[in-house]
């Protein structure tokens, strides 16, 4: 097991994901602080890991003062509020916060309690979590042969959940189901979550498995009988249109032209039905520096022009099924992913 | 013009590539050893470069030395030994010592006109190399739109080459010639010959370009009208099927989705007819260390798994048509290829 996130002893452990894949290195946070700190310098990463972290950040911060009543609640409020404010375009974070929210506006007469209750709904909100992964891995499980070749995208694992992730929930279930599986993960440029966290968690649980470039996928499919493709999703418009990592899509094109079924896994919440397709989806466009260095090193003219989406949509016509905590939805996906 | 070759009172000088595109550093050969160095540890590179670079090795040679007569061709004929063994693998280097034989084995009695000789070969060489460039890029103005955006992988450039290079050749070409076009580069893992080289080229040419990731170039299909694809070619069978830099495959899957034709320009030479399809093309696998690690960081488990083939094949079906500096061959191309 990856210990991504540990509760011991009020103790918040985390793993300090920007030394992987070189050194294992754990965060002990006994002050919220620390905690924020862990988010702001990517430490701790992946939007359904940054939203339990936070919710254990108001429960440690209810833990490491002195102060009781109203002085406690002030001092949780005054923690929620850094909290909020350390990643702001995270939304599993303030969607963590939101359901915090009640808790920490309560009654903090009996101070126990009240820490008792926070405590109670941040582990809620963690083990949900965990489940959704559990149930994606067991949903997933149908869509692999026994013997499978597949190809994956970024990182989608423990390290991005408090959970066995959403598509590596898919790949560990069959794993450990004793399906005799081999994962070609793609080193995922610029910012080579592949190479550097899906390799290193694959490697952890002893999950077969080849480190490849992103331009080596079709060469891969061609020459290495590739059962399926899964990848994780970002947002899901309410066709089936799936942003995810940029690559993703010229990988489904692939897919397609080789006749290997390309897969979705995600929990129910990327969902937005209010987005009809994936036209309407904005994609962020990061820093030029990403794609021009790579660790501190220049690898291209000073200054020049860049590229550098964050995201692609990959339309639904080239997705063979979406896996969620509450099913497998396949085409069309207009009608399946209403009635989940 | 990219200098990198020049020829100067009996002085080559060679463009390190070693160091872009940080720092723009000549090496002032005057000793054949300096060529044979240069070609060894990389400094120049690309298998047209290095024929070239062979060829005037020997005319270095045969100048640095106040031997006359049988002991100038003796000391010539040692020089061609170790050019010859200074890049095993590198068939355009054995291809123009071939070419440099028989005027190393003429009579040397008298000296000056032995020198003169296979100074005079040794140009025909590179002359003839910048002539193929030449008519690639006249042959290849034909399918660029006055106004085109254009993706590119790899380098296939000046600095593979004693002219304007291959696919390069045709971008080249088409910008002289006034037609308003925008390169979009891809970076080309694990070596990344497209950020370091290509862009720093298209730099130095002041050509409008945009360095991206190579998971980016289906985005960039997608979103940014595309009029065509072009890349270089190591090798193409009979039947038009394609071996090149990793990578190119996939993006000539991705053009056909997208509707957008996918040209190789690549000089008669490349094509081997002794070969009937790509099948028949062995696909060299280099060191693991190269996708493990990015400008000498490691990223990624120490001594996971690693694919690293240095070349895909892309079967004719997706080629539009092959530039070559006897005109352009279309599908189909087993005819077409025998004809030229």
């Amino acid at each position: 097991m990856i210990k991504q996130i540990e509760w011991k002893n009020d103790i918040l452990t985390l793993l300090d994901q920007r030394l992987l894949p070189i050194t294992e290195k754990y965060i002990e946070c006994t002050k919220y602080d620390q905690i924020i700190d862990a988010i702001k310098t990517l430490a701790v990463r992946g939007a359904p890991l940054i939203g339990v972290s936070a919710g254990m950040g108001i429960v440690v911060a209810s833990k490491e003062t002195d102060k009781k009543g109203e002085e406690l609640r002030q001092y949780v409020i005054e923690a929620e509020k850094k909290l909020r404010a350390s990643r702001p375009t995270a939304v599993n974070l303030m969607w963590a916060l939101d359901r915090m929210m009640p808790f920490i506006m309560s009654d903090p007469s009996d101070s126990e309690a009240y820490i008792s209750a926070l405590e109670k709904e941040a582990l809620n909100i963690w083990n949900e979590d965990i489940e959704l992964c559990r149930k994606m891995g067991e949903y997933g499980l149908e869509i692999v042969p026994q013997n499978a070749n597949i190809i994956t995208h970024c990182n989608t694992g423990s390290l991005a959940t408090a959970g066995d992730g959403t598509a590596l929930a898919v790949i560990r279930a069959a794993h450990r189901a004793g399906k005799n599986i081999h994962v070609f993960a793609d080193e995922t440029r610029p910012l080579l979550q592949g190479a550097r966290l899906t390799a290193w968690e694959l490697a952890h649980d002893s999950i077969p498995f080849t480190l490849i470039c992103d331009g080596m996928s079709s060469y891969v499919m061609k020459n290495k009988k590739i059962d399926l493709v899964i990848t994780g999703a970002d947002r899901i418009a309410g066709n089936g249109d799936s942003a995810n990592k940029i690559g993703t899509y010229g990988l489904a094109v692939s897919a397609k032209y080789h006749n290997v079924p390309f897969y979705i896994a995600a929990p129910y919440s990327t969902l937005d039905l209010s987005i009809k397709s994936g036209e309407q989806i904005v994609i962020e466009q990061r820093k030029a520096e990403e794609v021009r260095a790579f660790g501190g090193v220049r690898t291209s003219p000073e200054n020049c022009d860049v590229l550098n989406p964050a995201f692609d949509v990959t339309p639904a016509e080239l997705i063979a099924g979406i896996i969620t905590d509450r099913g497998i939805v396949r085409p069309p996906f207009t009608e399946g992913l209403k009635k989940i």
